[in-house]
């Protein structure tokens, strides 16, 4: 028995001593980012051979698309280090380039992709990003399933969430049906948009109904995200064949069909929303006028309006038709929500007038800055709340 | 009309411009990894202010715990490159070290976390690589959900495979419990064990049964991974308490309640299997013998045999009298792998020799390298087509 210990206290100094090689090579030692009481944040990085080392951050203002940078201070023991002033309770994306090349925190896993590019993620708590954070409340499930679509003939990748109860219970939920942008996937609400933890916070807190949400793929010609495919491991990238062309309009019935007939979902229009940005606010504004009848609540979150003009699709003929179709019809909540700077402000005014000059209701909300997830995220708090009450 | 569409070229431009400028940012138009036909690779950084960049590859020898290294060379343009020898198929990780920093393939956005490291993935195909693929075959569900611990009294995270059809059939499936090893958790084997890939590819090629596999957290002090419970976004460590102190087996039969109330399970000894590895297999070790008559498959990949000395839990009195108890009770397959450099091979030989000395029949399985995620893999694919036959 004794050398069964011994060999046992092996195996205790082997952790110790990959945590400490661990420590050389993945920089465990450096704690970075380092959120102080008053949400200054301190971000680190060992480089003791760099010339020049900066933080790209998505709060740090900058001129053009691109986030802005900061410059990190070289402080002891080869140490770069910069702080924040104090940062508004959200949840940011930074990383850091040091002599030019891109490099995530060594010292901070948890990473998100927006389309070919990760980053690094800080949560700042005590206000909006608490609707963000994983809260001690009951968790709903989420699951990537595979659905087969007979209109685009593929198999195909969906992320559906489940509030929590779902299995227990007999109960029939309403659908969120949730949509992606250019350059994104069926991953990017789930992991970017942070759906899960905004759906448990808000329904934990009695400000949403329990709902189900369905995350499907929008871009047509795909199977699922890059990486889930046969195709392999591919890098992404926003351009992608076939994204405003009608076919995700009009085969969007395969995926209700499929939800409809797989899980415990209540059947009338009434307990159906669409909601989607840019270029899924796009698919949902033509989702809900095409298929004139299927939703009560409509969500365009910094939404694309029409398709380019050399796209050819029953699906946008008959335009404006369609939408008297769909107001006759009658809706509970057309939801139209944009950042003062987003560079599709003009096209969603066209939009708005167009909706005033053919008398259709809508609610429309702007908000600070431009074409951003950080809206998108707080788009979903203001959403949510309104669905199926 | 015609404004729309003039906005909408805006639009388009938006999303060229957008691309152009992300090449600069994240590198896009350098392929790496680049695999030739011959399965060689080539590996391509941009870093044009570098002294020295490295690349650290797991198929890479070297004395210690860390992978080796190899230095790639700088060519035009700033591009550092290095082409690797002929790569046995198979699913490799590696990452960079520019002047020093632990820096992730910007061309590559395929990653893994292994406890507090990321690393980018290779997937060399034509061989054993091909159970690690999504291939154009049937896929199952997989799920994270959070069930209620009566014994460690916690809501806590678990990952669930579902074979295809599950949804669709009324069906009853048999389960395995799939068990991490030490600084693991429930994400451990979805991703780096490629968990879902090989059971689609095993049950498509018949070599499977279909069957549920449940993934649970074995730290039985945490909720859930880093980042997926209220404790926010921590650095993982392979340093937690209670990992090996009788816990984990103590508990199981939480588990095991929660799948067979919550999944179309069937629900006898013959159709329920553990494995797991390193500290994984300690936990299939104990819970397996500590109740004795739960599982008829048992698989030990690289196992710890025993718990340190100054560990007291009734789980681990009585030792050789509940094997012989289990032995007695019967099962169908004890099945032991390791690999021949692995650290843990003493504790294993001497452990085969208790089984040997009791007249407790197993399977044995001896492979080439040590205490790595690609021998857990191959396990797999050795063990899963054992089960429930």
């Amino acid at each position: 028995m004794k050398k069964f210990f011994v060999l046992l206290l092996f195996f205790s100094s082997y952790s110790v001593d990959l945590f400490s090689q661990q420590a050389l090579w993945g920089g465990n030692n450096i704690v970075s980012p380092e959120i102080h009481d008053d949400n200054r944040v301190t971000f680190r990085l060992h480089a003791p051979n760099a010339d020049e080392v900066q933080l790209s951050g998505d709060w740090i203002p900058s001129e053009g698309w691109m986030p802005g940078t900061e410059n990190l201070e070289l402080k002891d023991d080869g140490v770069w280090e910069f702080t924040t002033g104090v940062l508004p309770s959200d949840l940011y994306t930074y990383f850091f380039l040091v002599d030019g090349v891109r490099v995530l925190d060594p010292a901070n896993v948890h990473v998100v992709r927006d389309v070919s590019n990760l980053f690094n993620m800080v949560l700042i708590e005590g206000g909006q990003g608490d609707y963000y954070k994983v809260r001690d409340v009951p968790h709903g499930t989420v699951s990537r399933h595979w659905y087969y679509s007979p209109g685009l003939e593929k198999n195909r990748r969906l992320t559906i969430y489940t509030p929590q109860g779902y299995e227990e219970s007999s109960q029939h939920y309403p659908v969120f049906y949730l949509l992606h942008g250019m350059g994104g996937d069926e991953e990017a609400w789930i992991s970017l948009g942070r759906t899960a933890q905004i759906l448990d916070n808000l329904i934990a807190a009695g400000e949403a109904e329990p709902m189900i949400v369905v995350m499907p793929n929008g871009n047509v010609h795909q199977q699922a995200a890059p990486g889930q495919s046969a195709v392999g491991f591919y890098q992404p990238t926003m351009r992608l064949p076939q994204t405003m062309d009608g076919e995700m309009e009009q085969t969007f019935p395969d995926i209700i069909r499929f939800t409809e007939s797989t899980f415990r979902v209540k059947t009338g229009k009434e307990s159906r929303a669409i909601a989607g940005l840019s270029m899924g606010g796009f698919h949902s504004l033509h989702i809900s006028r095409y298929h004139e009848n299927m939703f009560d609540y409509v969500g365009l979150f910094s939404p694309a309006i029409m398709p380019n003009e050399n796209v050819t699709s029953p699906v946008y003929d008959d335009f404006e038709q369609s939408l008297n179709q769909q107001n006759e019809n009658g809706y509970e909540l057309y939801w139209i929500a944009i950042g003062e700077d987003d560079f599709l402000m003009d096209a969603v005014e066209e939009y708005r007038d167009r909706l005033d000059r053919i008398q259709m209701p809508y609610e429309y909300m702007e908000t600070e800055g431009g074409h951003t997830w950080k809206n998108w995220q707080q788009y979903m708090t203001e959403f949510v709340p309104r669905l199926f009450k």
